[in-house]
Formats: structure tokens, sequence, C-alpha cells
């Protein structure tokens, strides 16, 4: 099954926000071309445009993958509702991920990261 | 110097929200008892007690570390704003570092997170 694998912002009315998100996605986008950045709101593309995409492009499968922290509001009820109303108006298949903060690989880029800070000082 | 790293996220009234960031932040309090998890709001500890904690435990600076995946408005005005005022209140020194989005451990985690994807699927 052909499968796109959206990476979500949540999206801001600010360009250097989501800058970052383009810059994060970067190696991911161009390591892998079924994988592409798309924005809940604000930001452009949209979370719409990209599942139309991908259907019309022959797509089955949509799984979202959010670049979130947590889970509130949004992934509990909003992007839930935003995918089952495009499942059906665009006819593909669609999956949402627990956001990246729940992954393991979180908290172990966050030790990283510390190191980091902390050897920086010494 | 007697320095303290506070992980800063931005807090929720929903408890299962704060509690993923508890789960994120825990091997690294573990590993160094100078790091400590904090909310910006809505949640406890809040930024300000454990920045008055610190002073009191003979901590002579604070690091921010915001766990946040961007800057936005909270990481351009008002966590600075925040982090002044406790300076001078609490009379120790202060500074923000970048967001951890903005640091390259967090591409590399969202590599692996895609890979670890995919391959289930496969």
């Amino acid at each position: 099954m052909k499968e796109k694998i959206i990476l979500l912002a949540h999206g801001s009315s600010d360009l250097n926000w989501s800058d970052t998100f383009v810059h994060l996605t970067r190696p991911a986008c161009e390591q892998n071309k079924n994988v592409q950045l798309a924005f809940m709101e604000l930001s452009s593309p949209s979370l719409e445009l990209c599942v139309k995409r991908a259907a019309k492009e022959g797509y089955q499968k949509v799984t979202v993958l959010p670049l979130f922290l947590a889970k509130g509001k949004h992934l509990k009820k909003d992007v839930p509702g935003m995918l089952e109303s495009y499942a059906s108006t665009y006819g593909v298949a669609t999956q949402l991920l627990d956001p990246i903060g729940e992954h393991p690989a979180l908290a172990d880029a966050l030790l990283r990261i510390i190191e980091e800070t902390v050897q920086d000082k010494e």
C-alpha cells in the first residue's frame, strides 16, 4: 500500500516559527519522498491540501505524525475530526500517531541537549 | 558556579498533558540532580517557584531550556520578561536557551521515529 507520512505542526502567523519546522523536518523529507511537512492552521501547506494531493498522487493511506510534544485538545479532538472528514472527502485511509514528545527518542534527545549544555559550561 | 537547569514546558489544565512532560524529563532529572522540570503557567511547579527555590538552595545561576519546538511569543517576550523579573527578585543570574526544536538532536530523533513508523508497516 502506497503510504504518505505527514509531519504535522500546529502553524503560526510568525514566519520564523514555521521556518523552525521546515528546518527540523528537512533531513526526514530529503531522506524519504513519502514524508512531508504540513500545518494544522495559519501556515502553508495545510493538512487538508496535503491529504488531497496525496490522494491525487495515488497514495492509499496518509499517516500523520504530530510534531507536538504532548496531546492537548488539538490532538484529542480537532485533528481526529479533520482527518475523518478528509478521509471521506478524498477517499484515503488516515491514521493519527502519538505526538513525538511521547516517543523515547525525545527523552534521549533531551539527555543529549542537556549534556551539551552542561559541557559548554565546564 | 552552582547552576540549576530548568526544563520549561508551557503547562496545561489537562493533567495528561503535563504528565507527558514529567515522563519525558524523568531520565534527565534522575541523571542530574541539578535538572528540574517547571511550567510557564497552569501546571506546577511554576517557573517562579523553581527559580526561588534554586536561589534559596544556593544556586547562583538558573539556565532555562525550553521544552518548546519553536520560538513564539512566549519565548520571545513572556519568558524573558519573567526571567528578568525573577533574577532581580531572587538575586540569581538567569539564561534562556534556544528551544529544543532548534537543536540538531531533535531532527535526529525525528528520523528515528519515522524509521520505526515505516518499519512497523513493512
